[in-house]
């Protein structure tokens, strides 16, 4: 038999940091299960926000560029390279959209591979990536070439091995599929990737921060990921994207903006590319936006990843020990996979009424999200979230079918 | 006789606006010249952050997306269109960096224009988008032609009549120039573009929120700029966009991200851009970055371009005034024009020893900024800007210059 959610809650070593979180006791939020969207803020995030208004930007002014803000796309990076990337520093920039990034890293990618003429990448990617690459192969004649995972499980290495050939340029994949879940295995498909003669970009949108990572380790390329939702950044944060070092010099992104040239405040006629990493910067550093990650890296720092995951992973399991109790009578489906090395930090069920159902969830503080065509996404931001929330909410979303909505 | 500073001030009916800043009475801080690089925040906009992250994001969570997040890349833009721009509802959109935006539209402005194979640009402009262009011109086949303005002016309309042909794509120009505060006559050189069948992008940067601009009127094709200098947004802010109602349906973006699609939640297949506006949208908005230049665009939405430019005159006469009697007679040189029809909200004057004099003054809270190769710019946010404080920082300056360093 299940432990309950009390039982779960007890036994909790992290079960202390939610009160870390501003909402955690506001009675108008019954449950949070939306945190893989949306992470909460942190209490000492607004302090550190009104301090930045007050004193970096309202006192120290412009001098801040020279304190602080020049080198924070990178020192930002290095600090989250380290605390949930499993990368040495000088790879890794907070800059951007995940979707800019995306662009700016998969052309540069392509354009050095020359002769190879495929784009390989997996119908389950979130839309953002699907559409960057239909875009970058319309302007540089190139033919996407689409892997065919079943939306339940995900994309595996044989499926990547069947496809992968001289003609792949670039692999662009999610680590942690959005809609599923899906938990892809990156070591394993990146080295296919590599024996193929292409370079693979990793999407890291939905595991940063809940998935140990070992970009250097499995020897990645490229890869970009968002700070808004396990890393709790503020509804819009700039994004990440991870560059290896080996590949820093021998590509080149379209968008040369002066931040990214060798010498910023050279106002030199011709661009010329910063060495190394900062290549990858175009514009002016979102110095504003990059301040609430800074708490959230501190807070997993101080807990650990594996502490992190090991926690996501109970709250999974949990969910569907819930799904099963109480929702798989009443014709939901489980759409995310029951082995939890092949899960992420969220669990998805379907169900043809989810809409209106979500709706319905949401009027009353149940939160969790709804993704076309039938799926509520059932996210566990392991810091922020406890048992007994998320058995609120399953059991809210089992009431909603019992007794149909109007 | 000139007018005292103190005979100024008093006379200045938008001088009790100077005390909404923080930071006015900080004693470390004697003068703030450089609200061209970075406005200083307004009080409100702590109280506004420290709201936004306890409501908006930490209490209505995911649900601000439908509350109004989802059309804030709009709103706010129709905002700062009504307010600064001269700009009918639906062309403005606040998104990504100015580079990354200079890029997205310079791209579409181009593809747009086949046949034509030069884009046109100043010398003077800033090295973002002279590298942008650069960049665009090297992956597409296109020719630079550079306009050689004196640096002391900038570009009038007889160089651009003479430059432009039936070669030209695009005029890419700087409405007031980054380093001598030339002031371009925009409605006269938009109209000489279009008689060579050009399209021409504007960048606002250095006049938005200072000059009146009539972007409809003058039937500007497309424009961007920034919302951390004279629109107060904070370091990093998010850039803005314009699109020009008739054109935006006749060209494509590069960067086909989530956002700009016609249905973000459909989750859809393929890419099909969003009607109108939105579709130069590509990432998630970044929308705790926007939310500090509202403050500022309710600020002069109170006081009136009108009058935010009659101060700004008043105070580059001023530093005109000052410098002529405390700083030519020891070897400085005005680069601004002493016409103020010519001239935005920043004078610049030369000295070689102005890299210096520059590292000297930021120590005594004194903060103008160096732009190479020998320029100090003087920069004069009229709403935060006292006459005494021009004085005091110009005063600073001849001190230096009389007294070397070290």
């Amino acid at each position: 038999m299940s432990p309950t959610s009390a039982e779960l809650d007890a036994a909790d070593v992290l079960a202390g940091y939610r009160s870390r979180f501003v909402g955690i006791d506001d009675s108008a939020v019954a449950a949070y299960l939306d945190g893989n969207s949306l992470g909460r803020p942190l209490m000492v995030t607004a302090a550190r926000l009104a301090e930045f208004v007050e004193q970096a930007w309202g006192s120290r002014l412009i001098r801040s560029w020279d304190d602080a803000w020049m080198i924070e796309p990178t020192s930002l990076g290095d600090r989250l390279a380290a605390v949930t990337l499993g990368a040495a520093p000088g790879q890794t920039i907070v800059a951007d959209s995940t979707s800019v990034l995306l662009y700016k890293l998969l052309r540069a990618a392509v354009d050095a591979q020359q002769g190879r003429d495929e784009i390989l990448i997996d119908r389950a990617n979130f839309p953002t990536d699907r559409f960057v690459v239909e875009g970058i192969a319309a302007e540089r004649g190139l033919t996407v070439r689409w892997l065919d995972a079943p939306r339940a499980t995900g994309v595996r290495p044989a499926d990547v091995a069947a496809a992968a050939s001289r003609r792949t340029a670039v692999l662009v994949l999610s680590h942690v599929a959005y809609r599923s879940g899906f938990l892809a295995d990156l070591p394993t498909i990146t080295r296919i990737a590599h024996d193929a003669g292409a370079l693979i970009l990793w999407d890291l949108c939905h595991s940063v921060g809940v998935i140990p990572i070992e970009l250097d380790a499995a020897r990645v390329d490229l890869a970009v990921g968002c700070t808004y939702k396990y890393l709790n950044g503020g509804p819009g944060a700039p994004a990440f994207g991870y560059i290896a070092t080996d590949l820093q010099d021998q590509i080149q992104q379209p968008i040369w903006g002066w931040m990214g040239a060798a010498d910023p405040f050279a106002m030199a006629e011709r661009y010329r590319p910063a060495a190394g990493v900062r290549r990858f910067i175009s514009g002016t550093p979102p110095v504003l936006a990059m301040q609430p990650v800074k708490d959230m890296l501190d807070l997993i720092d101080e807990v650990g990843v594996p502490a992190v995951r090991a926690k996501s992973i109970a709250l999974t399991e949990h969910a569907i020990a819930l799904f099963d109790d109480r929702l798989s009578s009443l014709g939901a489906v489980l759409a995310s996979s029951r082995d939890p090395a092949e899960r992420g930090s969220h669990v998805t069920v379907d169900h043809p009424r989810f809409a209106e159902v979500t709706a319905a969830l949401w009027q009353q503080g149940v939160i969790p999200d709804f993704r076309p065509p039938d799926g509520i996404r059932i996210g566990l931001s392991p810091l922020s979230t406890s048992f007994a929330e998320l058995e609120y909410g399953i059991d809210a979303i089992a009431q909603q079918l019992r007794e149909p909505i109007g």
